[in-house]
């Protein structure tokens, strides 16, 4: 069995494109829609039933491009709403917090994890529920970094100052020994060099946005679904306000030219 | 002649109550209806488009309690959307630009003004063109100023971290010789402290809140709109999001407890 439909991805903007980075070296073969919600980011700040609202639109913009598959590739969305989407619509829905807290439970050494996410994302719990899920002797210590998004966007990302501010925000985490830290943010690992250095090499960084990749490809292997024809997934990119900015920081994300992308409203 | 209809003010969320505490002080008596739009702030990197989409929605809102004049109290909606709401509505609409402009016209001494706003006031030329029709001769230097809104929305404005980010925005003003700074987003005001350090004594900055509040009551008296009845104004706020964040955040803005804050959508 061979299934050519795309796998659709939405975010708030342009975060998520660190998991199409990851979908490429691990589905290389998918096709996949992405939905950047550029007029109403960010979300890692706005209430649940807000976010909620956001994100069945987004979906349902996806559902228009016949997707197989929709990842939800922002935290704060997974975080508070991927329950909800899950109940509205039939196509498998996956989110980031889950993949990243099975990989993060898998990888500690002495059960204390750390993690790091918008404010939504941190007093939403997600994390801890789903690591506590997983085995409840581990001890989950969260940190909400609300400013390592605008430093990723202002492309700040080897200035002293991100260095302050990270140094500021991860105190509390060196402090409780974490071994292993969630970087529950998909702009997190744009800064992953000045996390590393504040962290120390002991500590292992989880990105979410490898993890999610995995489990797309096990879910659609599982049922059959994955894309056996063509050499190479051709992408689509919407965004709901105009493209240029969501180019110009986002090929900072992929690491590649971003051609193509439409205003999708 | 006296009018006790409410002035209408609109931001994208909680910068707009520096206005409404310049109203306090320089029209007392005048009713207030405020909506902040916190399910889509920020603005200041949105496009032109996406802004003046919302901006008219916002005034619609308004306009359902009745107001007798509005006050567009963004900066980014003012120098992106004024013109369009000004034809697309009947009530006298006033933006934070012109009066901002003509006060650091009418006080720089060296003719050489520095304006720091968002992307999108900064690269709109809103505030160049506004100074140059005052009169040709001024010289204008701008600079976008990001993460001055997160870092005020974090409360960190007496951080160290602040301190760096504004000497590294400022410094390509300092040595264009300014004299005058206009403060031209509404959350600046509250850096107050960090600007007046980083700029020095002789630099004088300019409050855009404290200018649009003098006008509106240029305005008013003018057409015999102002409000003659009652010792004090009732105030009623409305945003787009849940009001928890706006009413926390808000506080710090508008220095006294704010009440009765309602969801409007």
């Amino acid at each position: 069995m061979s299934d050519s439909r795309p796998i659709g991805i939405f975010d708030s903007g342009v975060g998520g494109l660190t998991v199409v980075a990851k979908m490429q070296e691990i589905l290389p073969k998918e096709n996949l829609v992405y939905f950047g919600d550029t007029a109403r980011v960010p979300y890692g700040t706005k209430s649940k039933e807000t976010v909620t609202k956001f994100s069945v639109e987004n979906v349902e913009f996806l559902m228009e491009h016949n997707v197989k598959l929709v990842i939800v590739a922002c935290n704060t969305a997974s975080s508070l709403s991927l329950d909800f989407l899950k109940r509205c619509f039939k196509v498998p829905i996956i989110g980031v917090i889950e993949p990243g807290a099975r990989e993060a439970a898998s990888v500690t050494r002495n059960d204390r994890i750390g993690v790091i996410g918008t404010h939504a994302t941190v007093s939403s719990g997600a994390y801890e529920k789903a690591i506590k899920k997983i085995n409840p002797r581990y001890s989950v210590f969260t940190q909400a970094c609300p400013l390592f998004v605008p430093l990723v966007e202002e492309g700040w990302v080897d200035k002293a100052v991100t260095d302050s501010v990270a140094q500021i925000y991860l105190k509390p985490l060196k402090r409780r020994s974490v071994d292993t830290l969630i970087l529950g943010c998909t702009h997190y690992p744009i800064l992953r060099g000045v996390l590393r250095k504040n962290m120390g090499q002991g500590v292992i960084l989880i990105d979410s946005a490898r993890e999610v990749a995995r489990e797309a490809r096990e879910i659609l292997d599982a049922s059959g679904l994955l894309n056996g024809s063509g050499s190479k997934g051709k992408y689509k990119f919407f965004v709901s306000d105009e493209p240029n900015r969501f180019i110009r920081i986002g090929e900072q994300f992929l690491k590649k030219r971003i051609n193509c992308v439409k205003r999708a409203v």
